[in-house]
């Protein structure tokens, strides 16, 4: 049997190493179109930051290595230019002209390509990407020389490439269409992220497109210009604005792709050709929650992906599971992670849903070093996790990873209240922020709570009593200016006062993060009044609304 | 209606506050006999040995922040001392003499005694347990002039009392009756404690008993006499060797106790008297894996219990979980963490397993500071997940926490393979240890690979060709005297030499941490030979195995 594999990263190298462990007699080629196999993909901006020193930790194998290890014969600087699917050959073109080879079964695993927005100037020497290891080691180099860098793109790799330059002392601004970093959090997770960006020094300039770059400017290179008319002085400037599946040639082969140009596989990673298969970046995944199809670019599925393929070629019957696309990102000294649905991902998908923020310690807070931990979850209206988010110094993987785990088992809020964790000072708490998630999804679900969120806060200054339980003293060091104080410790006292100035109205009641005005809220209810407690709290409030204008000083009664 | 709480920490608060949130109208009144309620038990350690500097971070709440906060009754210095039943009453040891209370619902929350060991001496005075918020503040105290002390009982709280006296300065013995320290461990995991421990200085001396304690002695205020003639001096000695169920009372009002004394409950906490819940250590649990009823002394599902037995209590109908022993224990720079059923309890309870071990990296090798894992898991022999166990500098708790979901969602190895984790350099790996967990477990019911394990190293002596397939420099280092070196990316070059020297026997591989011998296994057992890879390689083996003896130098072909 002869096994050909096209591209020799993640999807494509797992897909080889398994075969050849399934099958010692086979023989396997792997066609690689750059100069490297199996290199560290996501190590590229941690080499251009200096974090990871030597340029050859990424290069986790050479084809001599791969032959000696795996019996691989791996051909780089090989790229395969066509595929005969009824001969069932390829067409290569080598160093030194075209070969054409037999296959019993073929790995398509080519990723994807750089998107490259169409603006004028993207084509100077100055604009690059940070897609490959000679890229990485050039920007590495160029980083010496340098004193501005604009990146274009605020997704994962932008974040990490604004931090690497930062880490070697240039100025650095980051463009991003959306209106925000990470566009893949919610605004108020992201918010978090910008602020960690922005106290490093990173200049984001979020919500605005670039619309052309030109040579020289202000003591630099080049000159970005923004859609707002501002203009950026660089001396590297990287796009990092998305990728786009490779499947030119899977697509001139006549394989099925889809409307966005995504190779379909089934669940074995078969394509619509039976001796062909394909992973990574370039095929169409399920998502798991929303059930949407078409390319998540991440790094595990393709792996999984790649040794399921090897898996089927060798008559295995493994399926793939649905993509939940967890993704994480470290920025600077916060983490920012994300498993699932996101409240936008849902809104288009048209399935519903109700969100909670809690804003727990890390790990007991009467332990040194106990830090806020933002975790978001996202449920059915029946409690069914579909998706969370966590961004913080410390244990935001953690969490996002029980999560994940838990949105694999199909669990309820109940299952995640329930969830037993590992407890000890330094690593979290009796009842661990993944469970707080569940006891605050679960008491909306059944009705032990009500809450109102932040989309509602202009008809709750229009038409609530706003009731801050906070202190006197944390009221006074910022509140919202219609906001009534009265700290969680005295509401059943002053019950009656409560009804008074709400004169009928709902009374909407904030904390810090949600658990005092939770409380008071249990009060109020039970005093028959029409109470909601604010999900999330002030953290949530500030992070939700920019610019949100809050007023000092000490509750003044009327 | 009038709640009564016996206990005002973890599952008694827990059980008041619930019950407070859920009915504003309801009488709740807590006894608590000691001097504190609501106070952080796991950070006791934490306070002796001075990282929670301050004892009153340990107070977490008091009668009247409780009184404020959620309107309960707290009475502290307050012991029930007798439950009638008929007339749903308690009988209660005030300052102020005895009183009795009426009650429509009764919450047992006791907790459990600490275990002490009928030896001569334990009454002296410098002998001490560290249960109570006064016990941490007086060893605190105490270790300014003392110079040596003993722990007796390498448990959890043994090893972080045992490290709080090393931050304090002192000397520190720690004895185990048990062979290994941390007992719930399997021993290979357990060695890589005890020796963080023996190498931040402490004496560990394991599968030995205190046979008494004496006044005086060498410099010192005691002398501790151990089971193997030894003497050990010391000016405090710490009795950490269990606790039991503080089950009279329950058991003198003719409650269902287990035969061991733990109180009966059903899955909403109820006890055998409709009007009587329990929660916490006093109390009988269902394992989630052996199904074995007994008490799980342990904080989270304390916690949860009493938040239960509150919802059941107001007519709530969620159930509780079996419990999966989840724990966790920082040991100076290592964690160890467990879920699950060990090895140990599955031989108890006559169920079938296998266990696999891997020593990946906790992060991506290629960047900084990655740091081994050692992953134990626990598999049926159809591959369903029964336990795990992880020691590590960094990480551990991580993946424990996702093996604890995925084994309460009744994941298999398959599901764990497939599990999408989150992935950046910093964090974790495309395949994180938690997959290759997975893999590993998969290969082996599947048949794609055949393990041999450290209990038939004797066997594998007197029997087969041990095959040592690492590096020859590793080789030289240290290996198996019997080990025959031929480093794996040489296996198929000299595959007809192995057959030869192996002479018609059958060959056992193994490398390092059992990657590159699994690899090996593979080409050797496609070529016909009766081969199996060594599970966990030399790391497992080294410790599984004390005292191993290995040979150093080239390997001499003869």
């Amino acid at each position: 049997m002869r096994i050909l594999v096209i591209g020799g990263v993640a999807g494509g190298m797992s897909a080889a190493a398994r075969a050849r462990r399934l099958d010692e007699h086979a023989e396997i080629i792997v066609f690689e179109k750059g100069r490297y196999v199996s290199f560290a993909n996501c190590g590229l901006p941690y080499h251009v930051g200096g974090e990871i020193e030597q340029d050859s930790y990424l290069l986790l194998h050479s084809p001599e290595s791969l032959k000696a290890e795996l019996d691989l014969d791996v051909r780089i600087e090989h790229e395969v230019i066509g595929i005969d699917r009824d001969a069932q050959t390829v067409l290569v073109a080598t160093p030194e002209g075209t070969e054409t080879f037999e296959y019993d079964a073929l790995v398509l695993s080519p990723g994807a390509d750089a998107i490259v927005p169409p603006i004028p100037g993207v084509d100077l020497p100055e604009v690059t990407h940070l897609r490959t290891v000679d890229e990485a080691r050039e920007l590495a180099g160029r980083t010496a020389n340098a004193k501005r860098a604009v990146v274009m793109g605020a997704g994962f790799i932008g974040l990490e490439t604004a931090e690497a330059f930062r880490h070697r002392g240039l100025e650095v601004t980051l463009v991003e269409l959306a209106p925000q970093v990470l566009p893949p959090l919610a605004p108020e997770m992201s918010a978090l992220v910008e602020k960690e960006l922005t106290s490093h020094g990173v200049d984001v300039r979020a919500g605005v497109a670039a619309t052309g770059i030109r040579a020289g400017g202000d003591d630099a290179a080049v000159t970005v210009t923004l859609g707002d008319g501002t203009e950026v002085p660089a001396d590297i400037v990287v796009m990092s604005v998305g990728v786009r599946p490779n499947t030119a040639l899977a697509g001139e082969a006549g394989l099925e792709l889809t409307d966005r140009g995504a190779i379909v596989v089934d669940e074995f990673q078969q394509t619509s050709d039976a001796h062909i298969w394909a992973a990574g970046d370039a095929i169409a995944v399920r998502h798991g929650v929303t059930g949407q199809v078409g390319p998540v670019p991440l790094a595990g599925p393709a792996n999984r992906q790649g040794r399921r393929a090897a898996d089927s070629i060798m008559g295995r019957s493994d399926k793939a599971q649905p993509v939940l696309g967890t993704a994480i990102v470290r920025t600077f000294g916060l983490t920012a992670a994300t498993t699932g649905a996101s409240p936008r991902m849902l809104d288009q998908a048209g399935i519903e849903y109700f969100v909670v923020h809690t804003h727990p310690a890390n790990h007991a807070g009467y332990y040194p070093g106990s830090q806020v931990l933002h975790l978001m979850g996202v449920f059915s209206p029946e409690g069914k996790l579909l998706g969370a988010q966590a961004v913080g110094p410390d244990g935001a993987d953690k969490r996002i990873d029980v999560l994940a785990t838990a949105l694999r088992a199909g669990f309820s809020a109940d299952d995640i209240a329930e969830l037993e964790l590992a407890y000890a000072p330094p690593f979290g708490s009796a009842k661990d922020p993944v469970n707080m998630l569940g006891f605050l999804a679960q008491n909306v679900v059944n009705g032990t709570t009500k809450v109102w969120t932040v989309g509602e806060l202009d008809w709750a200054r229009d038409n609530a009593l706003i009731l801050d339980v906070r202190s006197e003293r944390e009221y006074a060091m910022g509140h919202l200016p219609e906001a009534v104080n009265l700290p969680h410790t005295h509401i059943r006292e002053y019950i009656e006062g409560v009804k008074q100035i709400a004169a009928g109205r709902p009374v909407r009641v904030l904390c810090a993060s949600g658990v005092r005005s939770y409380y008071a809220h249990r009060v109020l209810a039970q005093h028959g009044l029409d109470s909601a407690t604010l999900d999330g709290g002030m953290f949530t409030l500030v992070d939700a609304v920019p610019g949100l204008e809050l007023a000092t000083g000490a509750f003044q009664p009327a």
